[in-house]
């Protein structure tokens, strides 16, 4: 089997890290009992380890094609569209009205990590249409909602998100498709969009494109933006297809890696017009834009998490069977498995350590954003939505900067031959490449944690996680020694962050280049110290729990240890140089490069 | 143009830090004047920017093809390569008996630094025919060396190095290969070998393996290893070419990057025997491959450097064109050109101070090489050649482990259209994965600098280097608040090289395993301090000549900060991650990962 979902460490995640009795303790998850969570995930497993992940390689090597305007997917695509449809995994965490499962984030968080691990390229087309029905349920009339959400969940019909053009790539106050109010309330859409992840295929009977643009008499930047709806082809009110809209697929990208998702340039308008429908209020699209790609940059995150466990699962496969070398130290006479190298038991330390410490980070904050949403009290809802939007970036910016050490120590476990195609190790590295970059580049996260997630509030979110470190921190002291250095590498780290957090909520207003300079190093430093917190939360619980079952909380303890000692510890060298080092980012002038 | 030689870069680096007039005042190289350098340096970018530079895409888009056991390479490369021949680029180093120029190493690694980063793809052929010519000079007969160098260096013939077979990658103990002694004092081989780099090509008439294989009789283990050359044509005493030999190339690999250098898979024997010459005593071929793979792993350390500022160059100019976002500093009302932001310009900042610490410690061991092989003083040759030894692995390794890095935050840059392939930042991005694992992966270069460069001489050569750094550091804090700040970070950095240095001493007998857990780490510790010291005596070489052109020096000078502020900064953490972390590294069994 080439991926082997983690059933068991997620279980583990989600009840003793990311609060799952509570969750499913809130009104409305009444069916999230443990017995319900452990059959989704185990069914979930057997989809995507039988159904989606043997399509991985396939399509690596039988990307998308286009042609006159058509692409076709690589095959096999479409009939596990279908199964995935019909099964109701698009419908996990969306509301049963609508012919979804109703089930919390948290629950959903664990089913998306176990498909974008079986094939990235495949999940994004779900991940999208994920997107788009967020929006219409946020945005959306009630006519929209019941047109087109529960044919996007029942996998009849994908959506997209069309942020994009050729000017305007992260700066969307450069839009400028063009949306023409026509007599009949409707809009004709014209303009250019690039970057359209599945913005055309043929794995569903209908795409339902979610497209800014400007009206004629808008104002000008990002608040004169709409969102409109462009299908495919239009719906009739019965929800039957119509003709086909001037919505045309224009060329796919040619990319390093996901190379079964096409990646479409899609022309709106080109024959008279692309007929769209204005989400909510005309000049708040990006807010519901936010909306999408808040929740798509979570998933991004989770996809960076995937990704990683899918090249540590290869890599330790592959250092189990090649034989290579004797041992160092001598205890044996012939060539023995990698695995038992020094050096080969440290790269996988270091993959499976960053791994479980981005996996509990991210289920912690999805369980969070149940909290948030569903607590029937109101300051507990707030405390938690700020911890959400705190964690948002971070997940999405440290776990995907995460999967591309942890892709590139896959490929290098597997010395030459992860060089070779066909082994398989270098479409992770390849696939994993674009994590950092789509749906916000890590700088962009950067950029949200120290302006919106950080300045805003004097650091409050912040300083309140750095409060539950610290408690952490006097509950591994008292564990004996592992825990106490764990406690104390944890100590170190968080009196980092603070360090960074006062420099930043200080020197912001006054010096905003001195702090962005250290933007991205301040968001390295709190994924590696919350990470760590989780680590060290899951020392403490598989403490608890050791008698058991000793290898598996036993190895959970060691992977805790590991990353306080080789991750932890680059904490205050980060501190240094974002509090002492930025002058020397920015003492070069354009031509001095 | 694709690529611009830093030719003035190299000269300052030269000069100021790796002793080119002590180099040039060595017996044998008076005719390596400044003039004649610095000529050599313009020529040598004016042929790579504009004959081999143009090729490097050519070469990834139309990779090399086998057909019928002929390999068809890239157009173009078979016309470079004879001008490449031509203009006597092959024979930079070699001696001038042979067709050689016989200059330094020091200035052959300035024209290899331009010729790899021109092209990797292309230069990977001239590479290994060096290697082989410095096997034959060393090992060979003189008639061997009559018959193989001059046509070597000519480019009429080019040569290979035949390790690795598929049973034995890195391990040359299980190298099965069969060579039988005939009548006429030659040998029979037959074996297969695997990764041969330009095993089979049309770029020259022959093609001139140098094969390890063992005899009927030979010892087992790596003490029964011979060398043997094996032609591709035989060749006749006076040089004209014979019968085809028994060498054949069954298959060439598909693989991640460098897709215009053929690897090859070749066959020895298959039709009777591969005819093959020994190459000095029998039994001995690992120590003369050894004298290959060393000069072989200093270059692919500066291919590490090449490729680094190839990608460097592409995102600086990429970032000096492209619009995006206003300033956020509010200090322009528009967009403005990316490499405003901070965050471009920190990630331009780390590329480049890694690429110019890198450079200058390879310069530096490349003037320590030639002193070890030319100075008059026995004492100072045994005293380079120690230096020189200690940083052959940190050159392999740090070097091409940086590129990693580098290349990513390259494709990084260029954000989503990084990742579109016809942009050219993921080919380096592909192209440099190899660098950390061919000529032996950086866990072998680590265990080479434990084992052999660090337990061997007691810490010697290490402690040796640490005295000059601290007298470095005395020199920096006399010079200002920048010098004494960088001062600082380089006392800090040598103080846990020391303690580390110490550890690998003390602690390698009595537990290896402890030690190789962090050798990696040791290596990469001794690369940060290494450069960081090397860039720290660029800011003083800096300070002395500001007055003459304060941009070049000025930018030299905050380069320097930057690495002291945001990679010398690691250098405590790592130090605490290798002496107290090998127990968590060691401490799962096989099942458990």
């Amino acid at each position: 089997m080439s991926y082997q979902a983690p059933v068991k460490e997620m279980l583990f995640v989600m009840n003793e890290l990311a609060g799952l009795a509570q969750v499913a303790a809130l009104p409305g998850f009444e069916d999230a009992t443990p017995e319900t969570v452990q059959a989704v995930l185990e069914e979930a497993a057997k989809f995507n380890q039988e159904v989606v992940a043997p399509l991985n390689v396939t399509g690596d090597k039988n990307p998308s094609t286009w042609q006159d305007g058509e692409v076709r997917t690589t095959p096999g695509f479409k009939e596990a569209f279908r199964q995935f449809g019909e099964a109701g995994w698009q419908g996990v965490l969306h509301p049963q009205a609508y012919g979804g499962q109703g089930l919390p984030k948290l629950v959903a968080t664990a089913c998306n990590e176990m498909l974008n691990a079986a094939n990235l390229s495949f999940a994004l087309c779900p991940l999208l249409t994920d997107g788009a029905v967020e929006a219409l349920l946020t945005a959306g009339s009630a006519a929209q909602q019941q047109l087109y959400v529960p044919r996007l969940l029942s996998g009849q019909w994908t959506g997209t998100m069309n942020l994009t053009e050729p000017q305007a790539g992260s700066d969307l106050a450069l839009v400028r498709t063009r949306a023409e109010p026509q007599a009949d309330g409707s809009y004709q859409l014209f303009g250019t969009k690039i970057f359209i992840t599945y913005g055309e295929h043929d794995m569903a009977e209908n795409i339902v494109h979610l497209v800014l643009a400007r009206t004629p008499d808008a104002p000008e930047g990002v608040k004169g933006i709409s969102l409109f709806i462009v299908p495919k082809f239009l719906v009739n009110d019965d929800g039957s297809l119509g003709a086909r809209n001037d919505v045309h697929c224009v060329s796919i990208e040619h990319k390093l890696g996901i190379k079964a998702s096409p990646t479409a340039v899609l022309q709106f308008g080109d024959h008279g017009g692309a007929k769209g429908y204005l989400v909510g209020e005309l000049n708040h699209g990006l807010e519901y834009m936010f909306i999408m790609m808040n929740a798509a940059r979570f998933a991004v995150g989770m996809q960076g998490v995937s990704i990683a466990d899918r090249a540590y699962q290869k890599a330790v496969a592959y250092a189990r069977e090649r034989v290579q070398s004797r041992p160092v130290d001598g205890s044996a006479r012939e060539a023995v498995t990698i695995v038992h190298h020094p050096d080969v038991k440290r790269m996988l330390m270091a993959m499976r350590a960053q791994i479980e410490g981005a996996r509990a980070l991210a289920y912690a904050a999805a369980g969070a954003c149940d909290m948030a949403h569903h607590h029937p009290d109101a300051q507990v809802r707030r405390d938690n939505a700020a911890i959400y939007e705190y964690l948002v970036p971070i997940v999405k910016g440290w776990s995907t900067e995460m999967s591309l050490e942890v892709t590139s120590l896959g490929v290098q476990v597997h010395g030459g031959m992860g060089f070779i195609e066909e082994t398989g190790a270098a479409q992770y590295y390849r696939d994993a490449r674009i994590l950092t970059i789509y749906e916000g580049t890590t700088a962009i996260q950067a950029n949200d944690l120290v302006g919106r997630k950080t300045v805003r509030d004097g650091g409050a979110a912040a300083r309140a996680l750095c409060a539950e470190i610290e408690a952490t921190e006097a509950q591994l002291t008292a564990q004996g020694e592992a825990g106490a250095a764990i406690g104390r590498r944890l100590a170190a780290g968080r009196q980092a962050l603070l360090r960074v957090v006062d420099f930043v909520v200080t020197q912001t207003k006054s010096q905003p280049n001195t702090v962005f300079a250290g933007s991205v190093p301040y968001l390295k430093l709190a994924g590696i110290v919350l990470a760590g917190w989780q680590l060290g939360r899951a020392f403490l619980a598989a403490q608890r729990r050791l008698d058991e079952d000793k290898a598996f909380y036993g190895t959970k303890q060691v992977t805790a240890r590991f990353f306080a000692d080789h991750v932890l510890t680059q904490a205050p060298g980060l501190a240094t140089s974002i509090i002492e080092g930025s002058e020397d980012v920015l003492a070069l002038a354009e031509a001095q490069f």
